[in-house]
C-alpha cells in the first residue's frame, strides 16, 4: 500500500509516519510532503518533498501516482488563520479543496482519504456534555474552514469520488517542543514546562474544562481511521474522536501525582482575559458514542497522558 | 438606500423586487442582476444587467457602487447541481464567494448581505421535531453548497466584513409558473395544475410529510430580515425559517375545500420509488423557535397557502 501524507512535518504527521514505519499500518512506499522536507523513516521506501499544498499544481503532481490512502494534516494553525486571514482560508480550504478536485479528475481512483478537522469545527455556548449530532458553529476563521472541508469530503464521499473520514480531533496535549501560536498552547506548557523543570505561566483559572487527547491517542485515531470498514460511519463523515474530559485543576493534581509539588510550584497564575475569553468558548466534554462504537479510543487518564508524554517525548526526564 | 438583487429573475427575485417596489423597504436605487436581464420595476430608477456572477470580475462589478444591502438569490437548484458537480459548485459555492471576497476588498464597505439558503443544508434521519440547533449533514452537493455559504457569511460576519444572514428557507409552494429541476416540484404540482383544471400526478406516499412556506411568505423573509438588528442574531448567522409541516394528504384535502372534489380528482397517483428515496430523507417539522422570536412569520394553513396564490399568480382562476 503507497501512503501519501500531507503535513508530514508537523508533530502528529511525524508521530504517524514513526508509527507506520514501525508496523502500523501495511506499506512499502511512503511519500511525505510539508513545506519543509519531511525526514523519511528507515525501512520503507519514501519520497520525501518540501511543497506547499497551496501553490497550484501540487495537489495535481502529489496524486498522479494514486496512493492508497492519504492522510491531510496540512493546516495553517488557529492563531495564525485568525491573524493571516488570506493565508488562513489559502491553506485551510483552496489547499483541501485542490486536493478533492485533483482526485476526482483521476478516472476510477478512490483513495481513502483521513482529514485532520479539529473540535474548532463546534462553538459555544455548549450543553455541559455535546453529543454527537451537536451542530458545528465554528467561531474561528480556523473553525470555519475545517467545517467547510468536512462538508465537502461528505460529499466527494457520497458520490463515490473518494473515501473519507474527517476526525475531529481534541485539543492535543502534551504538545512536545516548542509553543506553536494556538490559543490553547497553555494547556500543554503548564504540564511540559514543569516537567523540565521550567516555569510556566496559567493564563485562565483552574476551573476551566476542556477536552484532550494526547499525540499518542491522536497518532491511534488515524491509524484506525485508515483500516476502520467506512460503510459503519454511513453519510456523515465528520467523526467526533474521543477524548480526556479534565479541568486545569485536574491536570494540575495529575501533574503532583506524576512529578511532585516542586514541579507544581512551577506554575505561575498570570491571568490574561483574552485567553480566557476564546478559552471560555470552547467544548469542556463530549458523549462520542458513534467514535467509541467505531472503535476508536482515548486516553484513560491525565496520569496516562503526562506518562505516554515521558515515555514518547521526554525519555530523559 | 442603493438595494442590489442577484438572482432577481428567478421566482422569489422577481417576487422580492415587485414587494420593494411597492413600498416594502426604502430605496431610492436597485440593481437587478440574473444570468437573463431582469424586468425593471416601474418608479424606482433601476439598473438591470444579464450577468454570471459565477463569471470573473462580475461579483467585483456588481458591489463596485457599494450597495447597503444585496439579496443573495442566485443558485442552481438542487437537481440540477446533483447532475452537474460542476456548475453546482462553480455556482452555488465560488460565486457566492467571490462576491464575498468582492466585499472585503472595498475598505470601509459593511453590507447587509441576505442569503437565500434551504433547509437542503440538512439531511436526514431526523427527530420528529426538527431543533433550530439541528446539525447540518447535507445529502445533496446543493445542500453542501448551502451549508458552505453560510459557514463563509457567518465567519466573515463575525470579522465584521459584512453583516450577514442566512435564511434556511422551507420548501416554496405554491410554486407559480413551469416546473424547474427540484425534486420538489410536485409538491407545488399536485396543487397548481388542478387548480388550472389540468391534471398533476403524485410520485410519493399521501403520508409524505414536509416543510413549506408560500412565495408571499418567503418573500416576507427577505424583507423580515433586511430590517432585523443583527445585533440579536449572535454569530450563527444561519437561521432556519419558520413554516408550514403539512402531509401531501393535507394538502390535498386543503385543495379539496378551496376548489372542491373536481380539482382533487385530477391527481393521479402514480408512485416513482426514486422521488419517493430522494423526499424521504427530507425534513418534515422544524421548531423554529429563534426564527419566531426574531419575528419571522410563516403561513397559518395550507389554505392560506393555495388562496395566497390564487391571489398573489393566479387571479383569473
Amino acid at each position: 500500500m503507497h501512503i501519501l501524507i500531507l503535513g508530514a512535518a508537523g508533530m502528529i504527521g511525524r508521530k504517524l509516519t514513526a508509527a507506520i514505519a514501525a508496523g502500523g499500518l501495511p506499506t512499502n512506499r511512503l511519500t511525505l510532503a510539508d513545506v519543509t522536507a519531511p525526514t523519511p523513516p528507515d525501512a520503507i521506501p519514501t519520497t520525501a518533498l518540501a511543497v506547499n499544498l497551496a501553490n497550484p499544481g501540487i495537489a495535481t503532481r502529489l496524486v498522479a501516482d494514486r496512493p492508497d490512502l492519504i492522510f491531510h494534516l496540512a493546516a495553517v494553525v488557529s492563531g495564525e488563520a485568525e491573524v493571516d486571514f488570506d493565508k488562513g482560508y489559502a491553506v485551510n480550504l483552496d489547499a483541501s479543496r485542490a486536493l478533492l478536485e485533483a482526485i476526482r479528475t483521476l478516472p476510477g481512483y478512490h483513495p481513502r482519504l483521513v482529514f485532520a478537522s479539529s473540535l474548532a469545527a463546534f462553538g459555544g455556548p455548549f450543553p455541559d456534555l455535546i453529543p454527537d449530532d451537536f451542530h458545528p458553529t465554528p467561531l474561528t476563521s480556523y473553525g470555519t474552514q475545517k467545517a467547510i472541508t468536512e462538508l465537502l469530503i461528505s460529499d466527494y464521499s457520497r458520490r463515490g469520488i473518494l473515501d473519507g473520514i474527517s476526525l475531529r480531533l481534541p485539543t492535543i496535549c502534551i504538545r512536545p517542543g516548542a509553543p506553536n501560536r494556538a490559543a490553547s498552547g497553555f494547556f500543554s506548557s503548564i504540564l511540559r514546562e514543569p516537567l523540565a523543570g521550567l516555569p510556566a505561566t496559567l493564563p485562565v483559572p483552574d476551573t476551566t474544562r476542556h477536552w484532550f487527547a494526547s499525540p499518542r491517542s491522536a497518532t491511534g485515531f488515524f491509524l484506525h481511521a485508515a483500516r476502520i470498514d467506512t460503510a459503519q460511519i454511513g453519510p456523515r463523515r465528520a467523526v467526533n474522536m474521543p477524548g480526556l474530559s479534565a479541568t486545569v485543576a485536574e491536570e494540575i493534581e495529575a501533574l503532583r501525582r506524576v512529578a511532585g509539588q516542586k514541579a507544581v510550584d512551577l506554575i505561575t497564575r498570570i491571568p490574561d482575559p483574552t485567553i480566557a475569553a476564546i478559552v471560555g468558548n470552547w467544548a469542556g466534554n463530549f458523549a462520542p458514542a458513534r467514535a467509541t462504537a467505531l472503535g476508536f479510543r482515548a486516553d484513560a487518564s491525565f496520569d496516562d497522558i503526562i506518562r505516554a508524554y515521558l515515555q514518547d517525548d521526554a525519555p530523559g526526564t
